[in-house]
């Protein structure tokens, strides 16, 4: 396979980071070191997925696990179930719904409207777990951030999605989720259009933001320091774009 | 980006056929054929990803609409909610439990476990919405089918996926979702496994076959006449391969 073949599929490159990010550190100036600590560069075109992890250190979304006192009601189900009864705390401080909470399993919806475990408070491998990982106060904002900073650094329009891992109902294991996206649309839609053969299509909206989560999801390694990647030749739909759009309103919503 | 450093992540190389493939089709034939008619060559560690639809289709999982009768209660409900009765009444024969059924929206368990609208019975780009298509009677000994007609072929082991496109709770939009697999496993696990700071890693289960097959939505376009693809550079566990592996238990699932 030549690369003139590769241009007519996708591409998806892990950006491998040196060192590990630490808050206040500007993420656009780290990613872009490492582009050229591996002599790639970013292409008009491309997409840039980052793991939400480097972005909300990079902005300081810790706790101190030490300073969380969880409630009673915490602490019993956290005794219960055998888990940490200051994760379970900072789950529902950040939550402005519980899902589910049962068999140990806490289900909440986020402030942003994200349905997940542990409202996506992220503890075992953050420090030792002497500290809590939070999402980042409004990932939206964030990837616009990073869009912009991209733009003002290198005059290239890059659509910059943010992930984090979800489970789901019904199936096992974990997939990434789009939970912040700029400069392009998390679904396209189809409807009205027809298949090569003119049928009306069946499948009409897909959350290409999330399939694109999922890509990078294969090479942002969880065993290796690539928490971001450059996805090369998709077709997306440059707007402004949000993760909101990919939030069911609770009014549609056959699992509320 | 030249050849050398694509070797680093990922391609995802869509698969166009020429002709729409036909009840009784050797779909192998007509995939190697396809990746001939395009200068394309499988290689050691390459993972086929199909569309169901054709495997579908290959194998005759097809319906005459005229020949449903659709029950007074399928009458009623598609009458409420301006759908096709004959779809109901098969998506009903083909499921083993109701999951959902609300608001004209039909949310089945198959006979494999799959949880899906309609049974994944699938209407309008079928002949013009003459004939209904079902999902594989057994989709994992498609895939094993097509991985072994390989093998014999090529010589090759090269995992097979089969996918079909699913709505999920609480999020807007399609993704893939895969629903045969062969050759390789479905979910990694990274149980005890640390992260690159020795920290044990929070997300331990990754269901990278249906990032695979989210990775293929992505190139398998909805408007092109690309229902396979292959997908490069995945390090994959060679095993025999399930996607009952993606299945939950219904007494783990909290959404049963």
């Amino acid at each position: 396979m030549d690369s003139a073949d590769c241009t007519h599929g996708l591409f998806i490159i892990p950006l491998r980071l040196d060192d590990e990010i630490q808050p206040g550190d500007r993420l656009v100036d780290k990613l872009l070191q490492a582009l050229a600590n591996h002599q790639l560069q970013l292409m008009h075109g491309d997409i840039l997925v980052v793991k939400h992890k480097i972005v909300s250190k990079a902005e300081g979304q810790l706790v101190e696990l030490d300073k969380v006192k969880p409630s009673a009601s915490s602490r019993a189900w956290a005794r219960r179930y055998g888990v940490d009864a200051r994760t379970t705390e900072l789950a529902l401080a950040h939550s402005k719904r519980i899902v589910r909470r049962e068999r140990g399993v806490l289900i909440t919806e986020t402030k942003h409207g994200f349905v997940c475990a542990n409202s996506g408070v992220d503890v075992s491998n953050v420090d030792g777990g002497r500290r809590a990982l939070l999402l980042p106060d409004d990932p939206d904002r964030s990837a616009a951030k990073m869009h912009r900073e991209i733009k003002k650094r290198l005059q290239l329009y890059i659509p910059v999605i943010i992930t984090d891992t979800f489970g789901r109902p019904w199936r096992e294991g974990l997939t990434e989720a789009a939970i912040g996206i700029a400069g392009m649309k998390a679904i396209h839609d189809y409807r009205g259009r027809n298949d090569p053969h003119g049928y009306p299509l069946r499948v009409s909206l897909e959350a290409v933001a999330d399939e694109l989560a999922c890509a990078a999801g294969l090479v942002c390694s969880k065993l290796a320091r690539a928490p971001a990647c450059i996805v090369r030749g998709f077709r997306y739909h440059a707007v402004r774009g949000s993760a909101r759009e990919l939030i069911r309103p609770a009014a549609n919503d056959l699992f509320y």
